[in-house]
């Protein structure tokens, strides 16, 4: 009974499972239950999942990995309903929530199709399960004919054996263009009333070769939430380039842990270090407690994805370590000196107290050069830290400098840069995971962390995809970064300035509003003797020579 | 002078660039030069270099990666001299050399195309280069019209603009059935006159679903040879799943020291342990001295390709190491209860006196079970030793056993078990390169060494590639290897007598004869008291249900 008014996916298949049976066997009373909770009083049921596992906008609070996995019972039952109940208005329900859901869903996936592996996640779920390919024709067959969902049917290469799937079939073989997925930036509101934070997605450049840049600033997400408010991944040249572990799992493998979630997961995979988000203390936000993760949401902030040139999206993260306050924006911005669009990454945090602040990013590919003096843990090594999550963490080197950083690997057929504002005494350390793991069960990957001790502080930096390397044809081109410098100009409660610089004449200022409330007229601040006028949330001026206002 | 007349690539691009610049000249005694050496005296010069830098086979001495990058001059050239002077017969010369060193180059490739990455070699190098392109094109025109060459082209995706290309594009337009490349299992010998050893290639199965084992039994191979006799690779699923490390470079990458060959290429990539192939009291073979290298070849013993169900090679490498002689035979068997070919493995090392035997397998992926039980080195790592290569190896784990050993892991959508025979005090030694490398320039993958005491020693083993996984598709089937034991019978100078058991009635006892000639008729060996009678250099007798045999 408990699971079956569980609020929950488990409740979902229950309720689905339940329902579709009390159908066949003519069980009224029973469907009653299905829909509206075993007393009959709305807590439990199927219209309750559908009030509350889903914001407004049908972004699921566990992720898109488990929503691929409960897309089955929520549509089979409801398509169930729908046949034999149509005056329910199932498919209308919640202003058209499963449309919402399904829509959600697939709009988080990258350009090929993979599911972004937040929360417990596999790192290849993709749009071509079987899930996705059942809710694809349902949501075609019941919500009007949507190009993009033949986009989809071309991803997934099949349909479900319905009416609908051969609808979707037919449309899909009728269609004179290639059908082809086409996501827009996007951002989900999160919190069964839409409240609680986020999720934004921007994306530049179109198929394969798009860039995304995904934040999450939103709810925990249940038992399979991590603890990981404002991280983000960046995908680009067809992959995550800065990614998310995903779950400790491996799935369905029989020898490890019956293919069960793993102890890594709880003790690597969940913690904050295992993300794009800073490490205040060399602790997991909350304390990895998941009780008082779910007490608090993240904070939208602002969410413009208009401009052709510079998009962004800002979130908060307040009070998730005692007496830090996070603010986080985030830039996808493209100009003429640049092959692809580079991420600006501004991450503000504020404190009464010194506290230690590490900035990880999680890489893949091999470490090619930096103007760092790295000290290499060349004959020795030990694990970064011996409690959340970097204790399985190899510290494999370590670098201080009081100047700005850059740091260049190479990933596929691309080269990346880190380039970051100088702060005194920054310390870099880099690490490989798999420390700690007596079963081998961790996943052997490089990272990345940026190390700063201060009272408030603003990380900026920018992450600039560059050149080109193919080993079989032996070419290489551009292994340096453009991107030379990142200043901060000035940062408070009003807005951050940094300026950005590079060759061949770009130059760029960058102003970002920390103001807890939306902004839209003449802002001004000032920093010692220089004042700064912007209009609206943030503003990037191109300066110099750099064309893209062109 | 000296590297004109130099027997070496870099001779064959001077004889080759002088060569066609005098016959634009005119200069017929420049030509004479380029074709006889700088004294023309034969000891340069392009047909010096056609005499000695292939076997009669057309295998080239510093492997394939190499021969790739000198089709070029050499094609170049002949192409110039056949036209300006036909008279000379060059595509005739050595009874058509440049035929065959064509044959020999492309034949080594993978099934997908890539070269295999044996002595200092990239890892991605395949007969889509520029240099292939140019000589399938003339190999087509001059040597005559094969299908296999168009499979190549197919590949390649363009031809050379030339007669010869048009040519070429013609007639694979005109091909009724696509055209393929399918290589047949193949031996070469080594040395310029053949009588050096060799390279054996094993092949099974069609397209990219070919398994394919390498043994590299010849010479040296010159600056770029690697200390690795008696080293094999094995290709499934696509892939390198036993592999090769290929050269410490990252080629054409500026920041890598120009892109050129590494310190990491001496101390890691050109030692034994680098390979697969035993490293005798930890010890690189030959002491890592080249012109000791250069003095000796391996030997092949025989290579036997014809069977259906069980195909093999064995060779020698005597005297390496002060006291040992050593002697490889693999085989490649398949039978009704295992998916994919399994790889066979005798490794037999002989001395008078107590040494260590380290057996290395360099694999990919991650480790999924044991029958093992593993000390983890879980919160600090040392190198597995202190030089030959194993400065740079992290000691992940260790276990030790007087029983047989089971070890798999996960490859891509296949797992791989190795089974091997059992001998008292056995260590097992895990590892991942990385350890001594300040400036981040090896690649991080794993490997196993089995480390054994003994004067005389047979390292049986299986490589068994076996079920199926698929992340996405969250579906996991038999992740435990069929083979469940491998036993020692009996070895000795003049025969190995081991059996192999498994799963579904799986039983083959397999003989190969150890004696320096090969032998045709029946032969007996006895250990204990048990006979064995055979024919031939080796048998393979499906006992049990298995249904290799029907």
């Amino acid at each position: 009974k408990a699971e079956f008014d569980r609020i929950h996916n488990h409740g979902t298949w229950a309720v689905a499972a339940v329902g579709m049976i009390a159908y066949v066997m003519g069980d009224l009373a029973l469907v009653e239950k299905s829909l509206h909770g075993s007393d009959l009083d709305g807590k439990g049921g199927f219209l309750a999942q559908l009030d509350l596992l889903f914001s407004p906008d049908g972004y699921y609070m566990e992720g898109p990995y488990y929503i691929r996995y409960a897309l089955m019972p929520f549509f089979y039952f409801a398509e169930a309903v729908e046949r034999m109940q149509p005056e329910v208005g199932i498919y209308e329900y919640r202003d058209q929530i499963l449309r919402k859901a399904y829509y959600a869903a697939v709009q988080t996936s990258f350009p090929n199709g993979v599911f972004p592996p937040i929360n417990d996640a596999s790192l290849t779920m993709d749009v071509a399960a079987p899930e996705v390919i059942l809710a694809n024709a349902l949501t075609y067959d019941r919500y009007g004919e949507d190009e993009d969902l033949l986009g989809i049917a071309k991803v997934q290469e099949r349909v479900s054996l319905s009416g609908a799937g051969l609808k979707l079939a037919r449309d899909f073989d009728a269609s004179e263009s290639e059908p082809q997925i086409s996501w827009p930036s996007v951002e989900f509101s999160d919190g069964s009333d839409g409240t609680s934070g986020g999720l934004g997605i921007l994306r530049m450049g179109d198929g394969m070769e798009q860039s995304m840049l995904l934040m999450k600033y939103g709810v925990h997400g249940g038992g399979h939430g991590h603890f990981d408010k404002l991280h983000f991944i960046f995908f680009d040249q067809g992959r995550q380039v800065i990614r998310d572990y995903g779950f400790g799992r491996w799935v369905n493998v029989e020898p490890k842990f019956g293919g069960r979630y793993l102890p890594e997961n709880d003790s690597y995979a969940m913690q904050t270090i295992a993300h794009n988000t800073v490490v205040v203390d060399g602790m997991t936000q909350n304390m990895w407690d998941e009780d008082t993760a779910e007490s608090m949401s993240a904070k939208r902030h602002f969410f413009e994805a208009e401009e052709a040139h510079a998009i962004a999206m800002s979130a908060r993260a307040d009070t998730y370590y005692d007496g830090v306050d996070m603010q986080r924006t985030m830039l996808l911005i493209k100009d003429a000196p640049l092959l692809y669009p580079v991420v600006v990454d501004l991450y503000r945090l504020t404190s009464a107290t010194t506290r230690q602040y590490d900035y990880p990013l999680h890489y893949s590919g091999q470490n090619i050069t930096s103007n760092l003096q790295f000290e290499t843990n060349t004959n020795a090594m030990q694990p970064l830290g011996s409690g959340h999550g970097y204790q399985h963490i190899w510290h494999t080197a370590q670098a201080r400098t009081d100047s700005s950083i850059q740091f260049t690997w190479l990933d596929g057929h691309r080269y990346y840069s880190l380039t970051s504002s100088a702060w005194p005494e920054s310390e870099v350390h880099l690490g490989r995971i798999g420390a700690n793991d007596p079963d081998f069960n961790l996943q052997s990957h490089p990272l990345l962390v940026l190390r700063r001790q201060a009272e408030n502080m603003l990380f900026a930096s920018v992450i600039e995809p560059h050149g080109y390397f193919n080993e079989a044809r032996e070419r290489s081109a551009q292994a340096r970064p453009r991107i030379t410098g990142v200043n901060v100009l000035g940062h408070s409660d009003v807005a951050s300035v940094i300026e950005i610089t590079g060759q061949e004449g770009l130059h760029w200022r960058i102003v970002v509003s920390n103001q807890s409330e939306g902004v839209t007229g003449l802002q001004e601040v000032t920093f010692g003797d220089q004042s700064f006028q912007w209009t609206g949330n943030y503003q990037v001026e191109f300066l110099g020579n750099s064309e893209a206002e062109n």
